[in-house]
This record gives C-alpha cells, sequence and structure tokens, in this order.
C-alpha cells in the first residue's frame, strides 16, 4: 500500500543523505511496499535510496518495481552493476524484463552475465510469448525417488536457498524425466526413513512448455497448485510455472479480453503507464476501422432513398432498430468469448452451445418483437407498428445467432475471438439490420 | 483434464460393480482430475463409485465438485453420512457450499455438525457475500514468539494435518494479536535454538476481515503470496486466504465484469451450467431497458420529423454518426472500468484520468471528424459533408467523455461502474447523437 507518510519520510532521508534511514527503509517493509514507494520518486532518487541495500534485497525491490521503472533502471545503471543484478534475478522475472528491452541492449548486457545465467537468459528466450515456457522459471526443487525422508529434507534445506518454492517438490531420473511429486507438508508428516518414491504421487499434472498461458492459468485455478511442473515433448522437467505468476497472467488475459472486447487494442502497460499517442492510436485504429463500416450502412440507406421519402416514419425506428441488434448480438459475443476465455467452450460442446444461442435468439426475439409492437403503436398506426415489431424480432434473433458465430469463426481462423468486439458486432448488426428493416417494410406495406 | 478413456472405464466398473476398482480410481488421480471425470457420470453412478474411499478422500473429490453435482448430493445424500463428510471439508469450501444452499436445509444439516464445526460455519455465514470473511479459511497454522525454531518446527509438525497450509506461519499473542510472519522456507533454514521472535517479519501486510474481495485479490496479486492473513478490526488474526481462492475470485470478477460490460446480468455459475430460462432473463431484462431507452430516440427524431422531410440525405449518416458516439464512449468505459478493477483509478488520479480521457476526445474527435468530411463528401456536396464531419467531432468528444465520466459516477454513488456496459453507453449515445446532428445541421444549413 502506498503510505502517504512514507513518501515525505523518503524525501527527507534524501535531503539529509541519511544512508542509514535508506537502508532500514528497504529492508524493514515487504519489498512490493518498497517499490511502490519508491515508484513516487524519480528513478535517480529511487535508485539513490534502494542502492545503500545490499545486492539480495535490490534484487528483491526491484523485481517488484513496474515495468517501465526497471527499463529507465537498466538503462541509467553501471554496467557492472547491472549485469550483477541480472544474474540475482530470479530467471522468470529476468527474462521478462529482457523481453521488454531492445535486441541491441539485450547483446550489449548478455556477455556481462555469467555463463551460466546467459546459457539460461537464452533458452528462456528463446521460448515464445505467451508460453508456458516463457512464463516459467528454472529454479524448482528436485530430488532423486531411491532417497530416504531424511536424506530428502537434508538435500531441500541446500536447496532452499536459491529455489523460487521448496513447497512442491520434483522427483527426477538422470535424465530429468518427470516420475514423481511430493510436497514439503507431505515429507514432513513421513517417517523419516520412508522412501521418497513410496510416498510420492506418481499422477503428476503438467503443462507443456509450448502450452498457451491462458491454459496453464485455468488448469492451476483447476487444480489449485502452488505450482504447475512444465515438461517439453519427452516428459523432462524444463521449469515450474508458480502461483503468483499465474495470478499476473489471469490479470492480463482478463484485461486484453476486456479492452479487445471495448474496440480498443490491448495495452502493453497500465492504462495510466500508457503514453497518450499510444493510448489515441490504439483506440483511433478501431475507430476508423468502424467508421468506414459505418459508411457501407451509409450507401444501403442512400440505395432505399425512395422507400425513405415515402415512409418518413420508418427514420423514427431506425436507431432503435439497429441498437437492438447490437445489443443482443454483443451479449452472445460476450459470453461465447468468456466462456472461451475460461475453457469451457471446446469442439465437443460447440454444437450444443450454439444451438442453445439461436434458441435463446429466437426467444429473446419474439419477446421483443411483442414488446416493440405495444410501444410503436404509440407512435404510428398498428400496420406500421407491426413491421417495427416484426424487423425487432428478426434482427434480435439474427444479432444473436451472429454474436455466437462470428466469435467462434474467428477462434477457428486462429484468430483472438475477442477481436469481435461490441462495436464491431454494433457496426455488422448495423449494416444487416438495415437490410432487414427496409425489406420488411417493402414486403409488408406492398402486400397491405 | 477429461479423460475421453477414463469415462468408459468407469462405467465398466460401475456395470461390473468393481469395488476394488472404483476404490483405486479415486485413490490414484488427482482429486480434481476424479471430480472432472465423476461429472460425466449421473449424481448417483458418481455416489457409488467415490462412496467405495475412504471419508477423507471423499471429501477432498466432493470439494473439487461442481456447485450444482454438490447440492445434488446435499440432498440425496444420507443424513450421518453428510454431516461427517461437512465436518471434515475445509472451512472455506464448505461455507462456499453452505452459502448456495437453501436457508431450511442449512437449519437441518447444522444440528448434525459437531458442536465446534458448527459455531465456526455460523461464523464465517455471518460475514457478507464477497468479502474477505466470507472467502477466508479458519485453519491457519500459528506459533508463539517465545518458541525456538526448534520447537517451532516440532509444533508445525502436529498442525501440519489439518491446515490449509503450513508454508506460511502466523506469530500471534494469547489474544490472537498478530505480531509476525514466518515462512516455512525460512523456518528451514534459521538455526534450530535461534527464536522465533528474532527471525520473523514484524511488517506482516494483512486485510480487514470486511474488505471486499476485489481489493483482496488485487493486493494478492501485488505481494505475491501464498496466502494472505486476515485480521478483525483490533489486528487479531482471524483466518487466511489462500492463493487458490484469489484466483478463483479474480476469474469470477473478470467474469462478472465482462457480463456486465455485454449487458448480461452476471451468472452464478457457468454459462453451461446456467439453466436456459435464467440466461433468457437475465439478457432479456437489459434487452427491455434498452428497448425503452430506444424509443426516447425515436421520440427525438419524431420531433425532428420537418427536417428530416427537408434534407433526406441526412439519413444516409445518421447509424454513422450514432455509432461513432456509441463506440469513443465504449472505448472510454472499458479503459476506466477495467482501471477501476485492477485499482490503478482511485481519488488521488481521478481528476488526472479525467482530463486525459478528455483531451483523448478532442483529439480523437478532429481526427474522425476530418475523415468524415472526406469520406462523406463522396455522396453529399460539401456543405453537407461538413455538416457530418462536425457532426462526428462533436459525438466522438462527448461520447468520450461520458463514457469516462458515467462509470466513476457509477461507483461514486455505490453501484458497479460496469453496470456501465457497452450497449448502454451505445444507447445513451444515441439520444445525444441525434440531438447533436440534428443542431448542427440545422445551425448550419440555416446559416449557408
Amino acid at each position: 500500500m502506498l503510505d502517504p507518510l512514507l513518501v515525505p519520510e523518503l524525501r527527507e532521508m534524501l535531503n539529509d543523505s541519511d544512508v542509514s534511514a535508506m537502508r532500514e527503509f528497504c529492508a524493514i517493509f515487504h519489498p512490493a511496499v518498497v517499490a511502490e514507494n519508491l515508484g513516487a520518486l524519480v528513478t535517480a532518487e529511487a535508485w539513490k535510496v534502494l542502492s545503500q541495500s545490499p545486492l539480495q534485497r535490490q534484487v528483491e525491490v526491484f523485481e517488484f518495481m513496474e515495468l517501465d521503472r526497471q527499463i529507465e533502471l537498466v538503462s541509467t545503471l553501471e554496467k557492472a552493476h547491472l549485469s550483477a543484478l541480472i544474474e540475482e534475478m530470479a530467471p522468470d522475472d529476468r527474462v521478462g524484463l529482457l523481453r521488454n528491452l531492445e535486441d541491441d541492449q539485450v547483446e550489449l548486457l548478455l556477455p556481462l552475465v555469467a555463463q551460466a545465467e546467459r546459457s539460461d537468459i537464452r533458452k528462456l528466450l528463446s521460448y515464445p510469448e505467451s508460453s508456458a515456457g516463457a512464463l516459467m522459471t528454472t529454479e524448482y526443487a528436485s530430488l532423486r525417488e531411491e532417497l530416504t525422508v531424511r536424506e530428502a529434507l537434508a538435500a531441500l534445506h541446500s536447496q532452499a536457498p536459491n529455489r523460487e518454492t521448496i513447497y512442491y517438490v520434483y522427483v527426477l531420473d538422470e535424465a530429468r524425466h518427470l516420475h514423481g511429486f511430493v510436497s514439503l507438508r507431505k515429507l514432513i508428516l513421513a517417517r523419516p526413513d520412508s522412501l521418497v518414491r513410496d510416498i510420492m504421487d506418481r499422477d503428476v499434472l503438467s503443462v507443456r512448455v509450448d502450452e498457451d498461458q491462458e491454459s496453464v492459468a485455468n488448469k492451476m485455478a483447476r487444480y489449485d497448485f502452488i505450482a504447475m511442473p512444465v515438461v517439453d515433448d519427452e516428459n523432462r522437467l524444463v521449469g515450474i510455472i508458480t502461483h503468483d505468476d499465474v495470478l499476473d497472467v489471469m490479470r492480463e488475459e482478463a484485461t486484453e479480453d476486456a479492452h479487445r472486447m471495448g474496440a480498443v487494442a490491448p495495452l502493453e502497460e497500465s492504462y495510466l503507464g500508457t503514453p497518450f499517442h499510444t493510448l489515441a492510436w490504439k483506440r483511433g485504429i478501431w475507430l476508423i476501422l468502424l467508421l468506414v463500416a459505418g459508411f457501407g450502412t451509409s450507401s444501403l440507406l442512400n440505395l432505399y432513398d425512395g422507400v425513405t421519402e415515402q415512409h418518413e416514419w420508418l427514420v423514427w425506428f431506425l436507431p432503435l432498430v439497429l441498437a437492438s441488434g447490437g445489443n443482443s448480438g454483443s451479449q452472445s459475443a460476450t459470453l461465447i468469448i468468456r466462456s472461451m476465455s475460461l475453457g469451457e467452450l471446446n469442439r465437443s460442446n460447440q454444437n450444443r452451445i450454439i444451438r442453445r444461442e439461436v434458441a435463446t435468439g429466437v426467444a429473446l426475439g419474439t419477446a421483443m418483437g411483442l414488446l416493440a409492437l405495444v410501444f410503436s403503436v404509440q407512435y404510428v398506426p398498428w400496420t406500421h407498428a407491426l413491421v417495427v415489431g416484426g424487423t425487432i424480432a428478426l434482427v434480435v434473433t439474427f444479432g444473436t445467432t451472429n454474436g455466437t458465430l462470428l466469435p467462434i469463426m474467428l477462434r477457428r481462423l486462429g484468430f483472438d475471438p475477442a477481436l469481435m468486439s461490441n462495436p464491431l458486432i454494433a457496426s455488422l448488426s448495423d449494416a444487416l439490420g438495415v437490410l432487414i428493416y427496409y425489406n420488411v417494410a417493402l414486403l409488408f406495406l406492398r402486400s397491405v
């Protein structure tokens, strides 16, 4: 929590150059709290405070800093210090940062980092972004199955200082094939002379290194793990993904979906951290696309000019007709896209879902059509009201169907279904709505 | 993962009444996997398989079952067995289930449960839904600060079997005031004769028992904890919230937001688990509201009938004008609402964000207005195109402003800002769009 009292205190320490107070500040608070409060200072000041602490603490706080602050520090810190910092960072956090630096910056940095760390970095950088491999850390605790529980606990004791977690331990053979899993709690409760082999779980749930992070997050949510093992295609353990990273992924993915659904190209940083021109562009690009689509609808209306001239009242209900199609389509698209993100919608239940949405569309369409009929008869004669009601019924049915099918098609084609945003659905519904409205009107008014 | 081979195997076990195979099935797989595969059977069959296992295992699997399956089991199981099951469940899972039963069902069940468990249940049930208190478990590990590390480890060994986690341990005094925190890793690495008091962290981050679950989730995401302590207003520890529950909260909250943003009243269960009529109602209620709003726009257009008659071409661009307002408003509302959910937007930066959004609105409005001018001059004389361009500029500027201010106002009034859904924003923009469009046209065409 950003403590309103801490920041002035920090400024005072800086004014007085009170080194021991700075060191104490960084030592007593949780590193996330330190990072957050340092965030209120400019980078040079923040670094002046942090640099009084031992390297280990510097790294802990650095890992909790905002990405743009980290990037700024990378370009200002002295190279020798920077490489020491990077060597000490957790492999997943380190790679997360390096992925966001310019390529030539990375190439300048890497030679300064120790050989072992360097090859670890290169390996993790080679996995595609948003894959399990890009998310995992290589600092996991592991054991051999022939150890006794007593030996296992001693081994964990020596692994503890530089493992991301020692609460979940993986049982591997010489070639690092994943054979089992045992929790520290189970080890503590077991008799000291039992064998790891006899107490471990053999049915280890794992994810593949190339698996998408969203699917990893859904599995973690299902199984309640502190960490999930990541294996290659020969079932060799290559890393683990921890609960905190999954929480971040879930936030990111939900934010990305929300932005896409609102027709904003996803932001790479926080809303406030995104520069004005980037934000304007990520919105503008969609507004332009939707504007072009809007002119398509204009051309259609242009074609029906004669009808409008004869039946001026059609214009009164035009926004209503178009909105109804957009609204019902947005509802379906929202439900379908969210189900997909949660991993609920898959090939096996897809047709059932489509049938259900179409049925919902027909039910809602009928109800809304009747309501529209009742309302519009207040404005126009009932023959005209029938046109409005009938159009609304059709538009809602089609809107629901399109809102269902379009995201499913997008995903089938390999795109993110959330690209089928509410405004885009509304915009496609507009054109369809005009076509339906004017044709219903023509058919009906001619036959009356 | 739902294994396509396991379900037929289960059916075979049931046909052969192969009790030992059923027991083995429940023993070797992860309880979540067992629950998932049992989900493919009808409740009576699923229970037949599960009931062969020891009570402890039954509970582990039961906790991973879907809520509707749990509820069905509650009403079919024999009362004595049911109360044993409920006594064994984790306090948070148990209360999560009881909250979803009818009140009279709960009152029938509670007297069958042991006294200690019963008062724990009543206490947890008393916290409001979606509060930290409703989410927490009371089975946490705790120590006294005067213990040595050796004594602490021995104490944890005896607490381990019935604590949700022993990896995070809280240091309490006699009155359960929270004085410190120590991780099991730190205890393992410490010298056996050091005192807990000397190695514990004294700056313990905690949440208040009445804090909203969204705020709890945001803190957990920030601090990367496995568990977060929950305290009352005198800093006494009353429970802990674990990482897996926070992951569920984050999924739920993101889904609720997404549904609201798409104008669907949030579903209480999964999309597929929601009955047809519930789903239709949760959509229909919004569609009706938006339909009524749509008739408001119709009334406005009705007033401008004379203008439409004189300038038929205005109709061509009507959908375009209305869509532009709705689209830019949806973008702003999406960004603002998501920022609020992530805890980024607060009182201190609210005005800065409003200014920034208004500036974005002006910039985007100007750009879109110019583009609209260029496009529309293909259809109409340039005097008319100026009306279209000018209107689009105003509509986008106002849309952005409204999309920013409306969710902020909603929150100020104590409502969920996500109620300001994309369709609702679009619908409000429609009325405003008509007003702007016709007034710009009247002003401009009169002066030309």
